[in-house]
């Protein structure tokens, strides 16, 4: 599959399939995007737990990462209320799937770094 | 594995594996990296070629993402003497094998578009 698929869409290489492959890729490597999506794939977190799992973040960045991330339908802003108001990041059922592209990225990583 | 894998990331986010990641998604992530080595996905290609393939590219990005690119082992550059010199710049067996990584994300991105 892999060989045709990608073969074929060379031939109109920036049409249809490929910007939006185009868009995607840039999307997820805006600096801190991959290391947000990847601190949310183990639970709904908030703000300042996310902060502290991403050493050298500023928070102008992360705020406005998550504002991308809500805007492309990534993540959800939950407001808790009880029994006080908290405020959490979770991942939607379109950024859970991300995992798949995640685990490809650092098996590739991987297989590099032993070559 | 995936879900295992991920989570046991996750309790050292920004450690060995997750460093090298977000390094990864980063360059990947590069403004028209993705499609570069996209456009080489196809075979060897001279550097007007992909220039023709990247609507909207400029001569001095595209030059700096080939110097990127064969700094990390992903591309190779390749003169050619005869019948004319000509160069190519063509993928590594490590560039190769980002096309799986790239598989995932077009179906991921297809995904989101349909859903």
């Amino acid at each position: 599959m892999s060989d045709s698929m990608l073969e074929k869409n060379n031939q109109n290489v920036c049409q249809n399939i490929c910007n939006d492959f185009h868009s995607t890729i840039e999307f997820l490597g805006k600096r801190w995007m991959g290391m947000i999506i990847y601190s949310l794939f183990s639970g709904p977190k908030r703000y300042h737990e996310i902060m502290d799992n991403i050493p050298g973040i500023s928070d102008r960045l992360l705020t406005e990462r998550l504002r991308d991330l809500e805007k492309e339908g990534l993540i959800v802003k939950r407001i808790l209320s009880a029994p006080k108001r908290k405020v959490e990041y979770e991942l939607t059922q379109s950024g859970k799937k991300l995992e798949d592209v995640f685990i490809t990225i650092i098996a590739w990583t991987q297989a590099k770094n032993e070559s």
